[in-house]
């Protein structure tokens, strides 16, 4: 593993992974030979197989399971809470007893275009193909591209 | 406050602030015990209240007042000028002179969703709620919730 | 030029560049007054002309050219590869000989707003703008504005 000024605590990292300066990445796993850029943020409990490349600018939460052989793009934002608030009733900051983690699967070989949104509670079927900038709120079915916001079926892949 | 290895300078910071790694905050204000994620723009001028979450990759101008118990989610964009250019119409570049700063409020309660860009001279109402990836041209009605490209109503909140 | 804890390797640089904290430019070339805001990525390959200004947040990868006079805004992401995979068809990681280089071209004196995802292969016209949060698929002429996903026509503008 190679890191360069980067804050990467408590990681079960696989073998031959590279992690770009600027990141923080904490508490989650990341497979054999994945890459990680510049600017991203890993969260406790996020999970990244093999030969991953997770580019520049991405929030990957707590909750997300990526499989091997994903591309997720720049400035791609998962999330994993459908209404967030910043407060609880009780008028304190809210903690994560406050809210229910909702998880999202990305599955092998899939790609995630650059500048995307990804809701929670979703699964990103394999080999799928995310086009760039768009807002997925629903499933994505495997070997299919869908693109825009929201995020429609395009068309079957041919590869 | 709790600062490492950030830039904050020049910050009215209230008790209790939590600002985390990689950051650039200079000239704003930040109420009680609100939190600030990595890589995070705050610029002069922009006023933040109490309590408030302003999660990763999220940059907030000049022009912009956050009042308190807001969320601001992970990569989200704030803008203060419609017709942004580089340079003015004498060659050089454009400084403050050169254009007219649009102010942005953001009040009590709201929650704005991860990658959403917000543009200038609107109010989002309180509590109310933007959809992740939205682009937000015009008024957030208190307690609703808008989403999209631009951001158009979608229901009423009962909470 | 005048860098602060910035990675700034390899780089053909014009006089009275400034370029912020927390950057990862390599390989590329900056033009003379050009301006560059913090959590930036741009990569080796990239030609960036005189008197831009670079927001926070954005990424500009190999294959993309901005003329002089341009304004990109925060949070802006340029694309060169219009179907990204993470590994090839044997099994590795995909390397530069695993796919083609399309290039995008950002004509003199236009403006790109913040939050916007350009696709390759396009060319944005001189003075054109960008509406923020767009996501730009196809050229752009001159002189015009566009917005939307996908972007869209809305008017010619007078100056």
């Amino acid at each position: 593993m190679e890191i360069i000024d980067g804050t990467v605590v408590d990681v079960k990292l696989g073998g031959n992974v590279k992690i770009a300066k600027f990141v923080n990445i904490y508490g989650c796993s990341l497979g054999d030979n994945s890459r990680v850029g510049p600017f991203v943020e890993i969260q406790r409990g996020a999970f990244i197989g093999r030969n991953c490349k997770i580019q520049s600018h991405t929030f990957i939460c707590e909750g997300v399971n990526i499989e091997d052989d994903c591309f997720i793009g720049h400035g791609v934002t998962f999330i994993n809470d459908r209404y967030p608030r910043s407060t609880n009733g009780a008028g304190g900051l809210q903690t994560e007893e406050d809210w229910d983690l909702i998880p999202t699967i990305v599955k092998r070989g899939a790609s995630i275009g650059s500048g995307a949104t990804v809701m929670c509670g979703i699964v990103i079927g394999e080999n799928a193909i995310i086009g760039a900038g768009s807002v997925v709120l629903k499933d994505v079915e495997a070997g299919t591209i869908v693109a825009g916001n929201p995020a429609k079926f395009i068309r079957r892949i041919n590869e």
